[in-house]
């Protein structure tokens, strides 16, 4: 090893341990040098068998529970289905993290005595596989959450959340990747790596619960629990063409993000899936458990059964296209627009929302101040263990950026402001939800991120106001209609207007990636807004999205 | 003035003027010397008519409402009588700090006006007047909050709380008094002096909602609204024999305490009477208009009118009569265990709360050290302004109590483990409800407080768990039987044990009292604790202890 750095040997021993971990029947023999969809690769290489492949490809966590019930799958070869795929994947795109097969499938092994022996599922979650963002803690494993100073800390126990999903019946059997400091829309870090696309391995799965993204984007995690404080859950979904809720404080359990990401505005959980009902059962069986009277910062709010149900009513829905910071690529305003249309179809108001043109200064001049507010002290700490370099670019403090006790107050009371107006604009409007994009870009080729001084503020205003919000695919990319080059608004826009570096970025991001023709399928996703709490009517709506013609 | 500070110039003129604002003919042409209850005084003193006598001498703001309806009293004369007893009392006193009875008889003009017209009250709180700790921000008047340096900057509008309020019908006349950074029991500052108790003017009013509790006490008002960050409420309340509920965080607005005491312990608003009947108006009233849709720090939990009925179930009730830091004055110890008597003659099982052994350390290591963690920056800064003096022995901190973003960090986590650990002790109980002494003392004299290294744990405690709690009378001392002389075991005690200086100063403070004669007839009150955001439960079981034998 000679002059490497001791942070690199640490990192370098670290995923070695990490590939020994996959038995070696589920190795890859090499890994493809072309971008294809991951799933492709996976489901040829040979290593899944072809009931493997139709466990890994149930859509609809409840499916499997009846299964179950039908006596037609085990625990046991679901849960080793799961694992063998997410051993695949991450091979691929490095979406993992932590690997704990052997301790998953014993435990399935357990639920299916237990099953045998009584007829009763142990619990609504019985036997489902459930992924976990990195910054979950596990115990007998580390929480490094990519900072290789926390390597070799392995936990004495579960995090409250995680006693939590086991009780339910779920089985941990994988932690997922994120970027360092998870200040970034790209998962990369020195410990665990860049964590790609699982649909284009030439583009990066988003951040910061980006491995979780590709894992489940990848079908090796049909579950997962990610976190958000700007846009985490929302942008990996999106970008690999997911479901994720990200909800108010206090629906979902936080505990482990909160305590990484102490912000004047606060983290998040949420649950990430490729389908809604998966999505809808995690709240429900959470809810069966009576969080409130365990965790003391859960709402005691019992899941809403009848406000999830797909109203019948005419609904009206507000919705962005662009909200004028930074214009969204082509095939966005268009998937926006097009749902905009087919509600109109169906009889619902639409109206454009009018208040986006407050989330420019919202963004610039409350969430980002709240993020930067500690000077980056934290990350310049977790370098410091082993002398490891911060990733520059990210949405990380410098001391300038640093705020007094004083500041933070002002700033805390700004932000209430800023939120109470906007639930006044947002009551007046009598809106039942608003529909708008989750990122501005399609895609971005991986390191790119750090480059673009993006602007994630389409997402991170929900987490200002503390919203629930779910993200869903509405559409693909479709080179015959979203060609930038026919597309005379777009290039007349980038011609004459300016909104600055990000909105230039982001403009010839999409010419790049279309040059390159890694465009073509990739998921568009919107954004369903509900407001505060209002997490059973984001799937609500969410329903009657899934619904259109 | 010579060498008067003009700090002290500023405030002596700012109490001349509110002597001025005072209708001369409601001025007392002499302050008694004797140390009578306040009531006794006003009521002799020939300035109030007797149905003005009648009006303040009401129980129950529902009793108002029905006087309105049915035609026997106007707005403007209920709302004069009560301005013109608030001033009598501040006179003896000093529980008032902004008076504003022009306004306030304008206003009620209106509404009788309104009335007439329309024969609709123009809300569920029409024509009841109501007093405001001065921390609330009110249109026209300053916010002191008893700093010199905060004079003479009137508020050009009302915060939310106060224009909820006036939606609902109240009217503001008056704001009370506070202690000088609102972190002692014991309400004076330099602007508006010593708030003394009303039914001993020898003792204290409490604090930091002394004023207001000393103005409810004198009849000044039938319902005030005071903010609790480890007592403030529940401690006047108990030295002036009223009812006080301290709601958990997001029930009752506190957008303005919450700007004042940004602690990582969070301070809640909440009503205070001489009747638990308009208590229970007050939290239906505010409910109404659906406060989530207006304040976004409000919990969207509307008013559970089921839960806050009298239960007709055998209760579960768990008690404290000492917690072991500080022993309770022998009256206070002998109330708990009277109101235990009384709960199981009634049937209901009760039980010694064992978990009380924790709370020494939750108050000395996790409570006081959040109140202290910015190190008396805010105190030191409004000092400055006019170089007005601190006063010493609050619970203000000092450059050695100050933490580091890290070290509040460390202890946010602490308190959320202690919070959960207590939540699995209280649920695992399964009682309905705590009932446990307010402070361990009746009454001090004024600025004895400071002297004492006072013990605010029995209170702050549930400020730390953000549990909701109802304080109500529930006795008197009784200087037959509370003689200490003659209480073998508090003598006892006294000689064989030592708790700390807290627990001597106040084992002596007792004798003291006795010695001078102020204890007969002193009100004793409990606390009556339910849980997290289970303010209609605590409700429910004050009425079970109201109709105790």
């Amino acid at each position: 090893m000679g002059s490497m750095p001791s942070w690199k040997e640490s990192a370098h021993l670290r995923r070695q341990q990490q590939y020994e971990t996959i038995p070696p029947s589920w190795r890859l023999k090499s890994i493809p040098t072309e971008f294809r969809d991951t799933r492709y690769v996976i489901e040829r290489s040979g290593l899944l068998t072809a009931r493997e492949l139709d466990i890994t490809g149930t859509i609809g966590a409840g499916k499997i529970l009846r299964k179950y019930e039908e006596g037609d799958w085990t625990v046991e070869e679901v849960v080793t289905a799961f694992c063998k795929r997410a051993a695949i994947a991450t091979q691929l795109i490095g979406c993992c993290t932590e690997l704990m097969f052997d301790e998953a499938i014993a435990q399935a092994r357990e639920l299916d005595r237990w099953y045998a022996d009584t007829g009763e599922l142990t619990g609504p979650l019985h036997g489902i596989p459930i992924s976990l963002k990195d910054n979950h803690q596990v115990r007998g494993v580390d929480t490094t959450v990519g900072w290789v100073g926390l390597l070799g800390k392995p936990e004495a126990e579960d995090g409250l959340p995680v006693q939590q999903y086991r009780a339910l019946g779920a089985i941990v059997y994988v932690k997922t990747n994120v970027p360092q400091s998870m200040m970034m829309s790209d998962s990369y870090n020195h410990v665990w790596g860049q964590s790609l696309n699982s649909l284009s391995r030439a583009l990066i799965s988003g951040g910061s619960s980006g491995g979780e993204g590709a894992l489940i984007g990848a079908r090796g995690s049909l579950l997962g629990i990610g976190t958000d404080i700007g846009g985490s859950i929302r942008i990996p979904a999106a970008l690999q063409g997911l479901y994720g809720l990200s909800p108010s404080i206090g629906r979902v359990p936080n505990r482990e993000s909160a305590r990484d990401q102490k912000y004047i505005v606060r983290p998040v959980a949420g649950p990430m899936s490729n389908s809604l009902s998966s999505i809808e059962l995690f709240m429900e069986a959470y809810s069966t458990i009576e969080p409130w009277k365990i965790d003391p910062t859960i709402q005691p709010i019992p899941w809403r059964y009848e406000l999830a149900l797909q109203p019948k009513d005419r609904l009206k829905i507000a919705y962005i296209v662009d909200d004028g910071v930074v214009a969204p690529h082509p095939p966005i305003q268009r998937a926006v627009r097009d749902v905009v249309r087919k509600l109109r179809q169906c009889g619902h108001e639409v109206v454009e929302w009018e208040f986006a043109s407050s989330h420019r200064a919202a963004y610039y001049e409350l969430w980002v101040k709240a993020v930067l507010a500690d000077g980056g002290q934290r990350c310049a700490d977790l370098c410091k263990l082993v002398d490891e370099p911060l990733i520059p670019g990210m949405l990380v403090g410098t001391p300038e950026t640093a705020l007094s006790a004083d500041q933070k107050m002002a700033l805390s009371d700004e932000i209430w402001e800023y939120q109470a107006q906007y639930l006044k604009k947002w009551k007046d409007s009598g809106i039942d939800a608003l529909v708008m994009p989750v990122t501005p870009w399609v895609g971005m080729r991986p390191k790119q991120w750090v480059q673009s001084q993006q602007y994630v503020g389409y997402t991170a205003l929900w987490n200002l106001l503390d919203y629930a919000v779910l993200t869903m695919p509405v559409g693909l990319v479709d080179s015959m209609v979203d060609d930038p080059g026919r597309d005379e608004a777009w290039k007349e826009y980038g011609k004459s207007q300016t909104r600055g570096f990000s909105d230039e970025f982001n403009h010839a991001l999409y010419q790049e990636l279309w040059d390159k023709g890694v465009v073509q399928g990739l998921p568009v996703n919107v954004q369903v807004v509900t407001g505060r709490l209002a997490e059973e009517r984001a799937l609500a709506i969410g329903k009657v999205l899934d619904a259109l013609p």
